[in-house]
């Protein structure tokens, strides 16, 4: 749990989203249909809120898809956070029409004089405005200084803006600085939660790529990174359905023992000692477990080797032998049913849980 | 790169498999049919070097197991490693028939009488011993010591087992400590890296779950420790087909910067400003990589606001506008193409390279 500034995301009097200092890690993503179809996104909201989307971005690219943004903002159940690049006149407009938090890349916007004209904007309204400096854009005055790694011409422009925008009096800020490789990532945000101790931290790698290697650079980053206590809100990116970079943010939450949406399970690696069809049996279980929301550890396991121990320290689990499991709740083993009945028997204990 | 003890794993005049002491990192799988199936197991075998794996374990349950077992060590072309539970002479009888290693959790062994007729077969063949400690199978005097932490029993229970090992000479040990937990296993493989610095390890979070959790699980505690330039071996546990764990072990070494199998793979999530179908066309590449075994960096970048640089800072690239995509080569737009040929035009400049 970090230390940073709190600050709240969304209209506190209707339950705003807090973010850092000591809050739960807010876990967000990203529409990606065009923000112009407001009755589209507002759908899209509604399926990633109900895969724990706790915050929502969206890109605000023209002023043709203002009246858009605004509908999206008044009805959406989930704050709305307008991303905004390039031009300042948009994120002025978005702080007016009912964003709960701006994000800018400052670097994207052509001088300072127009970065204050959006610092102000946002604190007229009082909502907080997300710092998110990215590998691929950064300002040229950091990306053209030869002598920095990668690592530190994030760092250093990240830090330069946070210094901007202390002295203009705005601390409504979070931070973010995202690259595309693991190894950058934990090394900016190591640093920045170093030198920024008072500055809440969104955490992401960027372009991380399909589901698959987009998980595993994300598990490894984010995972580094929130072990350390360092995070106080993630986005994991997806070249794929948002509703994907939801499971593995919670998943990646649950197996770091930090936050838990439903319950976890726990299943051992095939090996020739195994005599049922786990892999069949395991999937089934977490298909079904995915409809079930109490935070309960269950076990599916393969041989008797480390079953029984495994099994017995989770709430629900089965150990399994040849053709058969022996069910095991609070520890203790309540029976033994024929592998074909196992599923069945594990969702009644759960449900008896 | 970790500066433990160097091991040799398999016939070093035949190009036996080097662990620790600087060596890169190895990537291991286990196979999961009968070992007493030995066309099976080779078959297999097979699959899984293709795939990547460069030491191979498999379950000896029995003795009925020991012939096929003797002719996979024989034919197999990896070292293959023998995974024994409970029965000393099992291990004795794997070393003699040709196993390039043996793994064993002494604590589940009767006494330690035992494991020192297992030490001193290995020793007499020469061949390593990999101390594999288990949180669901600790040794009772470990187990039962209820002052201590889960990673305070995995450690000491590890670390007792090193001691009496070396005091015996047998210095030719890899060490393992699994949880099914990935903070556990952070912490307890910190601790031995720190206490037992000239001793290899072997990195694995146990019972880790199907090809989803487990994928997640595994990058996130193995990603956090070969950060800290922990580990020397790992394997990636799933409820899945072995070939899944060698994916997941090579992608997360690929993203740590440590090694490299073939491409990597860059791509944006998908938001409102993308205007092709990112996600088939990342997918699309991903496939086609799959068969191409130079070491670059591939960017598949949705839009005009970070796509552009990382395009250029990747090896290859494309980045889309409406319906088209701009093909980088070494940091130059080459041309630019419609959104239906994109692949081609990308597969083309790779072959280029």
């Amino acid at each position: 749990m970090s230390s940073t500034r709190q600050i709240v995301v969304g209209d506190a009097a209707l339950g705003g989203v807090a973010l850092g200092g000591g809050a739960p890690v807010v876990v967000q993503s990203m529409l990606n249909i065009p923000t112009s179809d407001a009755p589209g996104c507002l759908a899209q909201i509604d399926i990633l809120a109900e895969a724990g989307c706790e915050l929502i971005r969206l890109a605000l690219p023209d002023t043709a898809s203002l009246p858009a943004f605004e509908r999206i903002c008044a009805e959406s159940p989930l704050p709305v956070i307008a991303d905004i690049h390039f031009d300042f006149r948009l994120a002025i407009a978005a702080a007016e029409l009912g964003a709960a938090k701006l994000r800018i890349n400052p670097g994207n916007i052509a001088d300072l004089d127009l970065v204050d004209a959006i610092i102000d904007a946002a604190g007229s309204v009082g909502i907080p405005i997300r710092i998110g400096v990215n590998a691929g854009s950064l300002a040229p005055e950091f990306a053209l200084r030869s002598e920095l790694s990668l690592t530190e011409k994030l760092v250093a422009s990240a830090e330069s803006f946070v210094e901007h925008f202390e002295e203009r009096d705005f601390t409504n800020i979070v931070v973010s600085a995202k690259a595309h490789d693991v190894r950058t990532t934990v090394e900016v945000y190591r640093l920045l939660a170093a030198d920024l101790p008072q500055v809440p931290l969104h955490l992401g790698v960027t372009e991380a790529g399909t589901a698959f290697t987009g998980t595993v650079k994300s598990a490894a980053a984010l995972g580094a990174l929130l072990l350390d206590g360092i995070g106080d809100t993630i986005r994991v990116s997806l070249t794929a359905d948002p509703v994907e970079e939801l499971r593995v943010a919670w998943q990646l939450l649950a197996t770091l023992g930090l936050r838990r949406r439903g319950p976890e399970l726990v299943s051992c690696p095939t090996c020739g000692r195994c005599q049922v069809d786990l892999i069949a049996l395991a999937c089934e279980v977490e298909e079904r477990l995915s409809f079930v929301r109490k935070p309960l550890t269950v076990a599916v396991m393969g041989c008797i080797v480390n079953g029984p121990g495994e099994a017995a320290s989770a709430d629900v689990g089965v150990a399994c032998g040849a053709g058969k499991g022996a069910i095991f709740s609070a520890g203790k083993i309540l029976y033994t049913v024929p592998e074909s009945t196992i599923v069945d028997a594990l969702m009644e204990e759960i449900d008896r849980y």
